[in-house]
């Protein structure tokens, strides 16, 4: 596709050339810094995120560079060197990239994403890795919400047209499938990512014909295989389920087709679901699914779900593709080290008044450790990046925001969860297809307690720091305070 | 650029093929259809939209068609006609567009955007079309409320990285400059709107020297003319604030500068830029700006101008971007009527328990009706296709919800909203510059009362139906309930 041959390096805030310039001015260009990808908070208030953008960040890596448009627009700002100017006409990403895989579980405060680059190169390439990691860890973790709310029926994505821009919706609808989404409306992600796509009808194809069981009719003769169809352009209960019923009598029985479906688009989802449950069984209809769409998230599922509402596929639009109760995913790119000419990495802190918004120093490991005999996760690590954790010996834990309280670990396996991606600007990460990312991500939540995973107040999953991390990062904060 | 070179065909809801094919198949195809766009509800409770996306939508109807790699991806569903995907290979749009012109400000159920034209063509277009309007006026309207709460202070859209995809950051910026945004963070939004980038620094930037003086000595000698110094690295009031005036009053001051400015991003701005004010006023800058960011909105900047803070420029970000506190715009796509075998224009209409989901039927026109003495909009009448306001003769308008509520007009002009766009698929308007949308935005913003105006409980502007439109959708609903 030519899309993903955009060169979207020029999607870059303005200051990241203005800092580069300096940093080429200066000499720093030549000095390795470490960055790391994080998020604070965990949107709707629940007890995960799903890590989604990787492979989109990978496509724009490698197709970074400069064109003489850019670099002949950039000096019509007046305020570049030449030779940073010059540089950039021949830059390329040369560092290293460390990431989780897509379709990790994540959690706050713990490296989502780690460069090791030449100083100018990391402050490049922040703007696009943020919005990639940001946009799609967004939707598949609201896309996880609403199929966990779901409960085993199926969840489409049907967004499309209230997405935020193109991509909002073309690589929403990818993100969505990783969170579980089971297809999309959307024909470009199929084409692009492989997402089944499907789709039935409109309103404006009932309204076309003269009466609606016509409508019906035409299209059971024209799709016998796939005939979805919606009931309430005119009065769902009197004449859509009615007129459905005799188009799937009169044109699939006949045929020995017994599989069709549905759609109900407005009114209460609940009451009109049983009611047409009811009418299509006694019709003689009891494979034809219901299909339920209109405005549709985690919450009115779940509500769906409670009273009984006879759903078999939920088609979740603008709620799920704009991530709508919740549209922002606020991962941040903050420097944690930089080498010294002697090639020393010296760990560097954010300090803030608010305690929150403190990083986590130095180029680091993050282990998510398991219990070996349910295989649930117990808890996320931050190490120093020479340390290992022996699954043999028993290991303790401890709170950083409260160091008194500890925990003995003995029954356990240990999983590194950042793997590397570019070593010296060279992809070494083979990106695995869409199908086993969603899959992937599906066996990972499963690891996840149920407490983690409810929608109120979920349990609080341990991200702790190594002894040795937390006494870097103590170190820190009081040469801070002097 | 590459981008506005995307073939977004198959941004396309599938459910548009399997209609489309059952268009092709049964004659519909030939037969002209008329769609309207519209929306039923203001964002943020407000009281008017701006309209904008239709840019994109021209570019997407130039470009429209179906290349061999769609056509096989389709002929591999099985389930079209090897004539419809004939039909596909030479796909053009050959029908009508009406919309109103981008930085119009509009209101719920008028149309912003019509289609007239063969059945298939009319039905795959949705989608986009949708998207574009959806997206675009979604930010245009946030950023007009942003601008307005800001009375005057400068507005920049920082937002990219918290963008839901790339066109969410480079368009999303387009929109916020037409809804009077002054400026962006993105870089490619320049380069391809023409929308001034523009920034300095982050907080990886003071980190990188051994001090914060340091950090910002050497940007104010890189660039004298340009520098707004972060100020929150580490304290704002005791260290960020007295080396950003020590770097002016020994950099710039001897140079004869004192255009700079300090950003806040972070801690309580009201304050902070009460207390920075004053202390860069004693040391002598009383020129230098001061720039506040960190997750701003309407409701944020309205309350810091209550507070009397002392901004001068507000950089907004994700709440902007994503439109946070409603990232939805509802517009749909609507049949209004068809044409019959004689070329009649027959009006449809869908019809729902909900009242407030009730269409407006027909090929209409949209008037806006101004005040001749103060120039201010009145309201907008929708009419049949053939009727004509005569601004010499007084004029009855009436509340099509309330149809005893009447007023009558004498001293007014009347403004046509919709201008044709395309005419048998060709192009026919001349696509303003983007600074004259946001100045005709602008313009058209100052025609509404500031009741319109207001963000809580604002007046609802009237949108009347004429005597006939009545008629007709008064006919169809009786019709409908027989």
């Amino acid at each position: 596709m030519a899309m993903a041959d955009r060169n979207l390096s020029m999607l870059c805030d303005f200051y990241e050339f203005t800092m580069s310039n300096g940093y080429f001015r200066n000499g720093f260009y030549k000095k390795n810094v470490y960055f790391d990808v994080f998020y604070r908070t965990v949107p709707d208030g629940g007890g995960f995120a799903i890590a989604a953008g990787l492979e989109q960040i990978v496509e724009y890596i490698r197709q970074l560079h400069f064109s003489q448009e850019d670099i002949a627009y950039l000096r019509g700002h007046g305020c570049f060197d030449e030779g940073f100017l010059n540089y950039l006409r021949h830059f390329r990403f040369t560092g290293d990239i460390y990431a989780v895989p897509e379709g990790t579980p994540i959690f706050p405060n713990e490296p989502i994403l780690t460069v090791r680059a030449p100083a100018i190169e990391a402050q490049l390439i922040e703007t696009y890795v943020l919005l990639a990691i940001n946009h799609q860890s967004l939707i598949a973790t609201k896309a996880n919400r609403i199929v966990r709310a779901s409960q085993g029926r199926t969840v489409l994505e049907f967004g499309s047209r209230r997405a935020q821009g193109a991509d909002g919706a073309i690589i929403g609808a990818r993100a969505a499938y990783i969170g579980g989404a089971k297809g999309t409306a959307c024909t470009l992600t199929d084409t692009m990512y492989g997402v089944p796509a499907g789709g039935t009808m409109a309103h404006a194809w009932v309204q076309m014909f003269d009466t609606e069981y016509e409508a019906f009719r035409t299209y059971c003769e024209m799709y016998p295989h796939n005939a979805t169809l919606l009931v309430d352009t005119y009065n769902t209960l009197k004449s859509g389920i009615p007129n459905a019923i005799r188009a799937f009598k009169e044109v699939l029985l006949p045929r020995g087709i017994t599989n069709c479906a549905i759609r109900l688009d407005s009114g209460d989802i609940s009451y009109l679901s049983k009611k047409a449950r009811k009418m299509l069984d006694e019709a003689g209809l009891p494979n034809c699914k219901i299909t339920a769409s209109n405005s549709l998230d985690e919450y009115l599922i779940r509500d769906l779900m409670m009273q009984g509402a006879q759903v078999d596929v939920f088609g979740v639009g603008e709620r799920l593709i704009t991530s709508k109760s919740n549209p922002v995913f606020g991962g941040v790119y903050k420097l944690v080290a930089v080498e010294n000419d002697a090639a020393e990495v010296i760990p560097k802190i954010k300090v803030s008044e608010n305690t929150a918004k403190i990083t986590n120093p130095h180029f680091k490991r993050l282990y998510r450790l398991y219990d070996r005999e349910s295989g649930k996760a117990i808890a996320d690590e931050l190490t120093l990046r020479d340390e290992t954790i022996d699954e043999t010996q028993p290991h303790t834990i401890f709170d950083p925001n409260a160091t008194w309280k500890t925990k003995d670990l003995t029954n356990f396996t240990v999983r590194e969860l950042q793997v590397p991606i570019f070593q010296n600007g060279e992809l070494v990460y083979e990106l695995p297809s869409l199908k086993d990312i969603r899959a992937y991500c599906k066996q990972q939540v499963h690891t996840l307690w149920d407490e983690v995973k409810r929608f109120e107040n979920p349990h609080t999953y341990y991200v702790d720091l190594s002894q040795k991390l937390w006494d870097v990062k103590r170190g820190l904060l009081e040469a801070a305070k002097r």
